[in-house]
């Protein structure tokens, strides 16, 4: 298959580019009778939305989604569901410069050579977090799915600008996550973060961070072993996100350091049910789900697009000059990224339930 | 595709059991016209064989690989390449036990689940790091395919047991990282990791850490955005690797804390090609490579098998009881997997460049 | 992968519905830098819309494509093509008694029963002609990149209501397939198919026929055997069109009433190629073209939607009803397929093309 | 995915040369809990063994299975199972002259040009029908799994030498279609049929036939319109065979001569559940199976090794030669290939009766 197609029996496909006609997403697999308005999906392509805080990008897009196929009547029919929203707020022209002069941090360099001069580079085209509304829009209807069995996706912007968000329990999560401009639910936190992300804007530059996303009720034993472990296909989803550099489970490179009898979790028994005393795995063991809860953690790096001049080369002559990037940007992706990881963990897991026959 | 399978156009299907007849690996899609021979195959393995130092478990296994189909008069034919190795030195007794007594921080619990109690237990059957063996297997004939346009892929212990390796060059990494039991180019660091796995293993304990793998002379472009971007193919394919909690490039979780204005590599021209001047990125922007060295880093937890008495529950009766692990296992499973890190890091890295035309 | 999708490098992913608001197609893994434009694609779908001729159904569908993504500047960037036609001449009330009682010849009640009651029935929904307009859509793209390397698909009405057309030459097939509303190039057949569409039009019924397809220009060894041969793919998508009961290769079946020795292709030298002196095969040996003319022919049943009574069951008492079919029909759909089956077929080699590496 | 792949989750990968060490089959996505044992497999294997008949090829294997994975105490593991024989009775030497003298009517010279000469000529290499020992083994296991819920597979000799077999009911079928040499399950036909098949052999030559093949019990709505349609699937799978040239279903070419009014099934209620009057769709609308008994009918050409000289081309000098083919074979493949298209059609249902969660 295809790079821009993804999953076995919720598959994905995602189109479109950041200064084209729209973006959107292809949903094929999803089974009949799943209720889904546009409505539902709006929800959640809002919480994406740019121009709507003071720490993102200010393009002002509307983003109203479309579906236009495999829903009828209010319900999924079993047919592929395409879904997509007009790009409007394009301002192309700052663009032109980028096809000779490729932007540091940016694709437009490799991408120019992938696709011999041809990629549609304008806002990054294809390479843009703008196609990341497609990666909602399925996670919309992967949540519905989801949800037939208790499935629960929550993220939170777990780090900013090196700033951590102290250990919440699930429902500070659930409960706090939208509440402020840049999705930690701790309110302390959050205030800082927010500082931090307007102190890089002002000094033209940008910030990274990290998304933690937790899955709950996942139901025993869901992956496919060895290379569609449930570890496997979400990390092979979260670094399709445009600046994702690292992925790690439970404790991750933290249980690199730990010895076995630290990091083992031991097995007890909770209201009737095999559960483990902690949850270092981060709810996977040998690439399937224990039944815990799922924990996943993904490192976004800081924003390429700086107001700062920077060295790049002229492709047309090959020899080094400078850039100033141009365009509108977010100072930090990671506020804006909070709903998108949520929505890649939701579509990998339901293609993972479907795989597993625990939906049909 | 099935779990078990892995790659577009070279395809790579894993099989075999920990104490079943064999272990080995099907590449489908292989072109025709690579000098492959059993010997090839061998040196790569020889790597991985247990049973060859005192850092590794005891477990004596011959492991000569031998080639059933697919290679004619020493060269690959274009038709399915099976390979396997014999099991020989097999002792089951000794999981009959983990039947109903889940080990902590094995898959022992969620396969029993997934599986119906089906599957083949016996020294962790498909979740053993034996099965490993097939993906080196995999990776040698990978990296002849890669070497046809100079590919070369390098991996070492970079960590263990939070005893980190200093920087080192490309050379030193080449020559060294196997010239000592742990795995890293370094003396001085491999001696402070060999005595840290031998306490540990006195101890009857484990311990963890990092293999840092780089794959030099990638060409620019490679990779398929947005789902099978290098980095995400790559991390799927990692996270497949038995006790791999974590997956990062380039500078991963530590660009998180940086400025953009820090982290983004400036371009230059450099002996007449476009170079950066750092490699933050890891050789990846966009999911697409570069040409700069790809860099990703891998954490391994600590080995889940060790001789410590731990809690687990009696599966027929649903009752706490404990378990002390059965069977020869390793104190620390990182210096075997780093012939393991390059062979699958090889493998992906050959479907891609096929995809991208590189190699017909 | 799931149903709508077919194809490993140049994927053609099906969408819409009858009577919903569009049908279309999304090409994922079309090369970048060849040159599309609506207006190409606009040519091959005329060929296949409704309203145009007396031998067809009078739904007046304009059929303008747009293309929403993947093309830039006039040519394709290596990114996704969207493409769709909004549809407009929609009655679907007719359609409401379908939903209780399938129409015979339908997939009415298969359908109900595989999507338990949630497809969109309207029109026959998914399973309507009509969303044939995508594949047409897929091909002329296809048709593009084919050209590149001077393949050349050519269909026409080889049989219809058992008039079969003579032996005819390559020339006559090109200049003569879209210069009747029969899609016969033989000027005295189309005029005898004809009479019979319109005859059986007249008594409220309906007839089948046989469009032969050849590709020229093929190169020789495209195909990815076992289950990926030519002839295995190009079956499987051929069978995916509306109302094909039958596909052969070459003799086909008459030879299965050969012997070996009249049979077999010779091999001769001609021009300076190996050729052969016969075609029987259909230029398909092992599952890999041969470099002569591919040659199949695909067999459509009459139009299961007729004017007569007909006996069927009301799904809603389980008990046995008759109906009279509603809606606007063609009363053959082999004229109208014609276009379809060059469609399907180009699309089938523009992804073996690529496979064999013989564009990028 | 590759050419030696089929399947969606029940996978079968083809493996193994004519004059190799072993061909065979691994099976990915079989679940757990299917009792299978080597003896079941060898049952079928032993209904397409050569050397067994006066009919076809005297090479004599003896064509033992081994499982070498995927299967403990009995039952499958939801693991990847290895099935293969060992090739023994191998004679290459007749073989060295095809390498420059490709054979009229066989693969040897795409397959030179397609593996630029690298391909395991002898014997055909992947070309040959001895690959097929593997289909079966797959479609034994296959067969196991749909014996879960009901649904049977039969073949039969339909016609060889165009010598037809008149109308048989099912039971006829199922208990005389291994009664004899020619597998017709109607004793007088039979009879005729292997005087053609004798008559052919002894004046050098080879005749053809055609295998019919139904699948009852099969629940309505299997299959995933419109590119993995049931009809779309088998027919893809049945052009893998060696020697197919043609498929059909239900009344296949003929229904391209009859009214809609005749060719229309009507829907009837018998013993309480949903039927037509006829079968002339083979149980086949819009891709979907309709609980009617699916029924297919496989072409297969004239045996391509013949005893007499034939024009062939000197591929080292590029001039025309003669060549009299070398090797032991079959002057019919089609009693042979009845158990290989049931295979095949158990393997591709299989597949689908889990795509539909019908079993799990």
């Amino acid at each position: 298959m295809t790079g821009n197609i993804i999953g076995e029996r919720f598959v994905v496909v995602s189109f479109g580019e950041s200064h084209g006609v729209c973006v959107g997403v292809l949903i094929d697999g999803c089974p009949p009778g799943i209720e889904v308005s546009e409505e539902d999906v709006q929800v959640e392509l809002d919480r994406r939305r740019p121009g709507q805080s003071i720490v993102a990008t200010t393009r002002a897009e509307e983003d109203r989604v479309q579906i236009l196929s495999g829903v009828f009547e209010g319900y999924t029919t079993g047919a592929p569901i395409l879904m997509l929203v007009w790009n409007k707020d394009v301002d192309s022209r700052p663009y032109e410069k980028i096809v000779k002069t490729p932007r540091p941090g940016h694709a437009d360099y490799p991408a120019r050579v992938r696709y011999r001069g041809f990629n549609d580079y304008r806002g990054g085209g294809r390479f843009s977090g703008r196609i990341t509304a497609g990666f909602v829009m399925a996670g919309a209807v992967a949540k519905k799915l989801l949800g037939k069995i208790g499935v629960e996706i929550l993220a939170y912007s777990h780090e900013i600008a090196g700033i951590k968000c102290p250990q919440l329990g699930v429902e500070q999560i659930r409960d706090g996550r939208y509440s402020n401009e840049v999705r930690c639910p701790d309110p302390e936190t959050a205030e800082k973060m927010k500082k931090a992300i307007l102190e890089a804007r002002r000094s033209g530059d940008s910030v990274g961070g990290v998304v933690e996303c937790m899955a709950l009720n996942l139901p025993v034993g869901v992956g496919e072993p060895v290379f569609s472990s449930i570890d496997s296909d979400l990390s092979r989803a979260l670094f399709s996100i445009p600046a994702v550099k690292a992925v790690e489970f439970g404790k991750g490179f933290e249980s690199c350091r730990l010895r076995g009898s630290e990091n083992n979790d031991q097995f007890i028994m909770q209201g009737g049910r095999v559960r483990t005393a902690t949850n270092n795995s981060g709810g996977v063991l040998g690439g399937l789900s224990t039944g815990m809860p799922l924990v996943v953690r993904v490192g976004f790096k800081p924003a390429s697009s700086i107001a700062k001049e920077q060295r790049t080369i002229d492709l047309s002559t090959m020899t080094e000059t400078s850039i100033v990037v141009p365009g509108r940007h977010d100072p930090c992706v990671v506020p804006r990224a909070v709903p998108v990881v949520e929505a890649v963990v939701a579509f990998v897991l339901a293609d993972h339930v479907l795989r597993a026959g625990l939906i049909y």
